[in-house]
């Protein structure tokens, strides 16, 4: 889609998270705010299914008569399902995404989060960098992702990561995302101190990807085993922080957005420094 | 200059600081590469004066016959000298700051640190955010500035803070200035932890500030006082970060640049956290 980008650096994880070519897209609009942008082709086909969605000056938008949240919710559900039927999206993953004028704002509508990259939608998610002090430097606490995860199958990832569905907080969020995937009760799940976001424009086959993914450091005692409780994880593994650096730098083994995360902590943690050439580039592009 | 901004809230000193409107500027450029902006009367004040100043396409560069980072420095200094004389810049400062085409790039000239924001050339500086561990929550310490300082008098600064001179190595740079600012020894002011960029572009009467700050947390002993050295500071004294936080929120009491390196402190210590509204537009912000 894009051209072939260096194949070792840090800098080349931000670009390829915020590769995009916007001129493709149209905007996606609830109540004459845009909430999103759709490939023109996506907006044809939405288009052709009729009601709820309907042409505006700017893209696409939904019917004015659909009044609330509730009702948008089912009746852009009810065409998900016909394009799923036509095999114009993936089966939807029965999890739903807030979609909003922004974070904090008012909920405009819900969509499951298998169909919000087709429609632009920003997703919002949480990143946990799980580590540990030990005598002889900073350990990062590694996941490998499960071969049969449909994101990203086998690279390595935080301990703790999800996306944000709609309908809970942050700390609920992280509190559950904690269990399920690394076995943290909830008591040292909350000592995670939220430390920033990540943020980026990512152009995908199968739309645009605005993500904003809030981070945590959490730092663990020495004697903790994490422990996957919901298959989404293979294993766990404590690496020294230079071994994760030369990972991220050399190699394609993480998930693309992971890079990311692991960049911000690697800075704020003085480990990647000023005299580095790409320094000032990562922090300014770590965030759009 | 520009609109009125509101009188509390985090965000108003981010916007601060990034106020311009770049249509009354135009290139300055060195061997084709545009290293700074000046506004379009200062421009035709320059030219005015002749070489080593020359019009070209994008705005005003300096004359190709000077061969090399000292025959440039010379020339724009003696320049400088006239335009002092005039009245039309503030008197220099004998402090020289490196003009470069990018952090880490190679010196194409000096330029005394009075004349950069004319020139709208980028300024690096470095911040210490100097804080205390205590067993009722985090304490930062915070400088007032001394009452005759010609930028900034008698408002709060970091606890360390100053332009990066050209020449000099940043951890040397944070070896000087810890000691003339703080007192501090030089091994206790590497124990600084650099912890990524703050990163605006101010529009001021003089001209442009494209400014990057190195920003770097620095955990001193409870019992560490500071001592000014150089005359800079009137005071230290030891803040409650809540104290810090609501100073920096409901007043104009600091220095326009350390509100926001403040910022990001209280956003890296989990004290600013995802619930705060303006929570995504300060991480965004703080970067350019």
């Amino acid at each position: 889609m894009f051209d072939n980008l260096p194949t070792t650096g840090f800098l080349r994880h931000v670009r390829a998270c915020n590769r995009h070519d916007l001129s493709g897209f149209r905007a996606f609009s609830i109540e004459g705010v845009t909430v999103g942008q759709v490939r023109t082709g996506f907006m044809e086909r939405l288009l052709t299914l009729g009601l709820p969605f309907l042409p505006d000056a700017g893209g696409i938008t939904l019917h004015p008569g659909l009044d609330g949240p509730q009702a948008r919710t089912r009746a852009v559900a009810s065409a998900l399902e016909r394009l799923v039927a036509d095999g114009v999206i993936p089966r939807l993953r029965g999890e739903m995404y807030g979609v909003t004028a922004g974070w904090g704002q008012p909920l405009l509508m819900e969509m499951d989060r298998a169909a919000v990259p087709f429609f632009g939608v920003t997703a919002y998610g949480l990143h946990v960098n799980g580590f540990v002090r030990r005598p002889e430097g900073l350990h990062l606490w590694v996941g490998k992702r499960a071969m049969d995860r449909g994101v990203a199958p086998g690279q390595y990832d935080n301990l703790v990561a999800g996306g944000q569905p709609a309908g809970l907080s942050l700390p609920e969020n992280l509190v559950k995302e904690a269990w399920e995937e690394a076995g943290l009760p909830a008591e040292m799940a909350l000592t995670a101190v939220p430390v920033g976001t990540v943020t980026y424009l990512m152009e995908q086959e199968k739309g645009l990807k605005p993500d904003v993914l809030f981070l945590y450091d959490l730092e663990l005692p020495a004697d903790f085993i994490p422990r996957n409780t919901d298959g989404e994880v293979e294993r766990f593994e404590l690496w020294p922080i230079a071994k994760v650096a030369a990972s991220v730098r050399d190699s394609d083994d993480w998930k693309f957005n992971v890079n990311l995360t692991v960049i911000d902590f690697l800075i704020r943690h003085g480990w990647l420094t000023p005299d580095h050439p790409e320094y000032l580039d990562l922090c300014r592009g770590l965030r759009r």
